[in-house]
């Protein structure tokens, strides 16, 4: 696979260096080789053999046969230069989906949409590669960052007002090099305003404002925007329920009861989640 | 995006042309322009500009830009040729994670993996885009299909014996374009015999071979490789993480109880699935 | 334990005769042994051994030692006298709470409160023995009639409109022989005028008339009256809750996910119950 | 009611005060008025009016007209004589069924059978008022104290190891006046050597001996003895099966899923209480 950093941004870089074996990527001026690299590793990326082509195709053709891990120390590159990943031969690509375990991130004891109500509410969001996503009420940015690998060439919005998980986010924005994932603080709507239009929008908590929220989404929305909420109360479950029906959604619910094997003395229980209801919906643009 | 036809099976450029929206590929003499268009559009492409460029950099560079619709239907293309895909503005890649509803699936009436199930036991196989997967017991394909959409660089083997499913297999495989996905006719785990070695392995059914099939799948798997059981039955249940507990497999089970709203007369009553357990876990591998 | 049939419903007197194994019963003109005997029999009470002792302490002191079995044929006793059965050594009574299984009684397929979900609802009822229950929207009166095992000193109303549950209402009392169940034909709430005021009251069905049934039912209820309302449908959920929330009765909501083990082929799957949602509350009552 | 004590447990004359509006209790030498009255009001019987009437028909009958809570203290009756009590028109008998709420009991935190499985459990018991139980793996004993209520003309033996569970036994056994409820301690099956033959069993722990255990309940069983085994692990719900399966009682299996509401700043989210797996069998008697 071969990309550039011109006009694009470096997440997507990562992107590539995640799924290809071997990348090229085509440097410019602002973007140079070391780094590049440096964006790579501090992304999780592992060192590999690394090449630089400089003045590819010129008479001062010349060819740097190095380690990833060594050009963020190495400053005079030529200017035009093109850097290859070369894996080893059992280099194996990131997962594609892969919700990780909740204690993968950092967040407030108890309040993390649980792993698998993750992977039920990806499904629902139907995510493509180069999707804008709204997670509002992001909590610890779990599902933004697992959004943000689905739609690795897009963008996702990660809404917060509270400032404690504002800094869970950006932690776990940093431990898993979730780099197209941008932080929002605020309170939503208000903190939506100004936003690109969301082609997927994840709501994960309302602050008491679902009907302001889900209005503001309905006016900024892409075409076929998915529209998935997440509820653990019944009178919220009850408000999103009706909203999205009035507003011509066709919402489809769904309660997960997942209970997960804890095995104590070489005996296994069942230890259950908290039921969660997911709401699910298409916005139905008016003209 | 720039790919070839060359040593690669088609089934890898259907991949590209479903999340590329320019996408160059260089055919050959066995893959003409018109052969991989039929492929494409048989495989659910939809149609879009389609750009053949003959010689290219040769003096008799010839570029025919058209539909690729159109391009089944010629066959008079020099033998060395680039052909591009080029999509609309508006155009978006397919879902890079998006379990289908059951209906999509021709399947014998009740026995399919439902949507949410699959969900959770792809979350659990954590797949690469150049996994290879085994799916024992195939039942429809369901499985099949969507592990193959995110290993879509690999190949998934359809392992089954009824040939009522075999149908079903074949006809879910022409319906979705999963050319990546190959259909075992047989019983496991005689039929695994030959298979190329997995990273990932699904099983939803064992004919009453547990035993059998699990140690056939931890002599043959690849390191790390993850297996993933899905059960309806308490007896089956037990069998399964005796056995992975017995192999070091470090079994995890999750029971799964999933309600789905359905609309009668305007209100709204949560119809349960029947109650699922996984169980999954990554093979030790033993030198 | 001796009773008497005056100024008492027989139906209290069948309630005795199954849990005493020695039961002795004053008749009277209107209640003679034979019409007694046939009640009993009618009720499911087992043939025994009967002794009837005319003109008790009176010079013409007669003692016929027979069995219940055969006193419907016997007209001519004296007009007073004593019934006295007595059950052989092995004989045990009646179980005090046992709901029955389903198919146990005649109703609509699919349209029972199902055993357990009435165990647990009953369970909120906290029935006396001396209760007057009603039952809005009885169904197939299987709430009814257990409802009626336990509060056997008192009655219990089976509230229905429909012709269908109505004969199945009928058919159920006569199968069980619930003689302290009344059926009351009509709508809720307009059918609840002229009841006895309640002690506990259970709600399996409102067809939309929540609001005015809980109204009617806060307007009738004696004090410290429990209600019970079994749902289906998450809309009626949440208007159940906000109305008892209204009134001041500190709903309690419980969600029950049964499944039933059932056995295919020697190996037991776990079939669910449809979700039920319990909501139950404490009528206050307004001076 | 008319009872007496004589060859006969306090326990049943207090389940008789617990019931009848009016009872008339025939006492004798060794259970005096005073006696009777002090075992009642420690049993939790309410103060009520009480009436003795000393030499009942003889020339020196004499009425005492007092209250209950005043008897203990009065010594000198006659030896011969008949108390009544007499209880006033808006008395009501206690409930005939109402599993308690869990903090109605002493018990170590957490580890208590649930209300709402309490009531699943007791439902499958079938308790009948003369059952002899046993209630082995005891805990914090509000299984035996609440089977006892049902079995209130029975015993239940309740059968226990652990020094700490056997206190709160002892407390809740006083808090709630279940003189029919006998501690046993120890471990079963030893402990349940020389206990009278049950017709009723209820397993709510094993200490890893279910098979020692239910061969011994299959050896000491009354015909149709009812079993009803609770079990959090799924290793050991597959070992009761297996077990009785093999006993040949037909086992049955429920899964209890059990979510309650609690509010949370006035919004309800549902709480859910540990999987529970109830199996139920009824022990064949082999001659």
């Amino acid at each position: 696979v071969f990309t550039s950093v011109h006009a694009r941004p470096l997440a997507e870089v990562v992107g590539w260096a995640r799924r290809a074996a071997k990348l090229g990527i085509l440097t410019d001026r602002a973007h140079t080789p070391a780094h590049i690299a440096q964006t790579l590793l501090d992304a999780g990326v592992e060192d590999c053999r690394a090449v630089v082509v400089e003045n590819l195709g010129l008479p001062d053709e010349r060819l740097i046969d190095t380690r990833l891990a060594v050009l963020p120390g190495v400053a005079d590159f030529a200017p035009l230069n093109v850097l290859l990943l070369i894996r080893a031969s059992d280099w194996r690509p990131a997962p594609a989906f892969a919700p990780r375990p909740d204690d993968a991130y950092a967040h407030r004891c108890g309040l993390i949409t649980k792993a698998d109500v993750r992977a039920l509410s990806l499904a629902r969001l139907m995510l493509r590669e180069t999707d804008t996503v709204w997670d509002i009420g992001a909590g610890s940015g779990a599902v933004s960052i697992e959004a943000a690998a689905l739609a690795w060439r897009g963008r996702v919005f990660a809404v917060e007002h509270d400032a404690e998980n504002l800094g869970y986010i950006k932690e776990n924005i940093a431990r898993f090099g979730a780099l197209n994932v941008r932080v929002v603080e605020g309170r939503a709507p208000a903190a939506l305003e100004g936003l690109p239009a969301p082609s997927a929008v994840f709501v994960g908590g309302t602050g008491g404002a679902m009907q302001e929220i889900l209005a503001r989404v309905a006016a900024a929305a892409l075409p076929d925007c998915r529209v998935v909420v997440n509820l653990a109360m019944l009178e919220s479950l009850h408000a999103a329920m009706a909203i999205m029906q009035t507003l011509g959604w066709s919402p489809q619910v769904t309660q997960v009861n997942i209970a997960q094997g804890k095995v104590i003395a070489g005996k296994t229980r069942l230890a259950p989640l908290n039921p969660v209801f997911i709401v699910s919906g298409v916005v139905q643009n008016v003209d």
